[in-house]
């Protein structure tokens, strides 16, 4: 999506040839606007799909799947790291490695919001080693509902996740994929990538 | 806001006099057309305010907040729990204790994203004790910028946060406030409390 490249060259940070930092318009400080064609871009890629639940994960997830959420007209679920108070009840849950944070944490989604009959699309911001989308992967399936495919922002296609969960059949539609930031120049990859 | 009031009575699960368990609608399964009603009543309240930022703190906030920023035509920025390797720089950080989780977390801005000609519009879902809502007062009073006021989603008037907050002059615009929970009946305050 030249839109969202763009505004990866012109505003993200290139911190090492590892991390790419966007938190000046995608996962801190967070530009709706651009959001709100993001969620075109996939309402378009998705339409056939009869996507009912959009699954995400806390947090910078959350901001992009309800503003994408618009356009499909459906409800939005966010995974919710360990349990708090306030959910009582049956839940699924899964373990997540976070390579930012250095840990893993147990996510959960309530029982009663997906069910079978749900067709869910996941959305997140990023794709890099894959551990959170499996995590949401595994959720879905614990579940019953039809996993749709997954919606990614920014999808760091010299790291491991995107080719290993497609390659257990899963459609990842990745709005920028970067090739490499060797140098601190983001290059992408082109449509044949 | 009768929207709101009334998808509370449909929806809402009084657990205790105390806890209200909205994860149907608003923070863990998300209605983003009724956020899309909030966001246009928080914009009809604060239409002369020339609000250039909303500030919100993660997780559950972010959503409702993002929807509302469609409104408004201005960026979100959520205060993030902890620091992270991918955050560099100087940040603003203040603590805020959570009654839910029984801690007491740092959540930090950015410096780059609140700057004194900013002025800043409060989100969040719930307002109780107040402490979150406390934590964003101070980010934004560090920061040099304007604050507008608050825009809560439910705000549990029987607690002490809002009473306390609106005592030091800031303007908290409540959709939702619940008077009691009494028997397990949501009570709302009337337009005169």
């Amino acid at each position: 999506m030249k839109l969202l490249e763009d505004r990866i060259r012109r505003d993200g940070v290139v911190v090492d040839e590892d991390v790419l930092k966007v938190d000046q318009f995608l996962n801190h400080q967070m530009d709706v606007g651009l959001f709100e064609e993001m969620g075109k871009e996939w309402a378009r890629l998705f339409a056939k799909d009869n996507v009912t639940k959009i699954l995400t994960i806390e947090a910078s997830g959350i901001g992009i799947a309800c503003v994408a959420a618009e356009q499909f007209g459906c409800p939005v679920i966010f995974a919710k790291k360990s349990r708090t108070k306030n959910i009582n009840g049956e839940v699924y849950s899964t373990q997540v490695r976070s390579f930012t944070h250095g840990n893993v944490s147990t996510v959960i989604v309530s029982k009663q919001f997906l069910k079978p009959e749900d067709r869910v699309l996941l959305i997140d911001d990023f794709l890099a080693n894959g551990a959170a989308l499996e995590g949401l992967i595994d959720l879905v399936q614990q579940s019953g509902a039809t996993l749709v495919g997954a919606g990614i922002a920014v999808e760091k296609a010299f790291q491991p996740g995107g080719q290993r969960i497609r390659a257990k059949g899963v459609r990842v539609e990745s709005l920028a994929r970067v090739k490499s930031m060797r140098g601190g120049k983001v290059e992408f990859c082109g449509a044949d990538f």
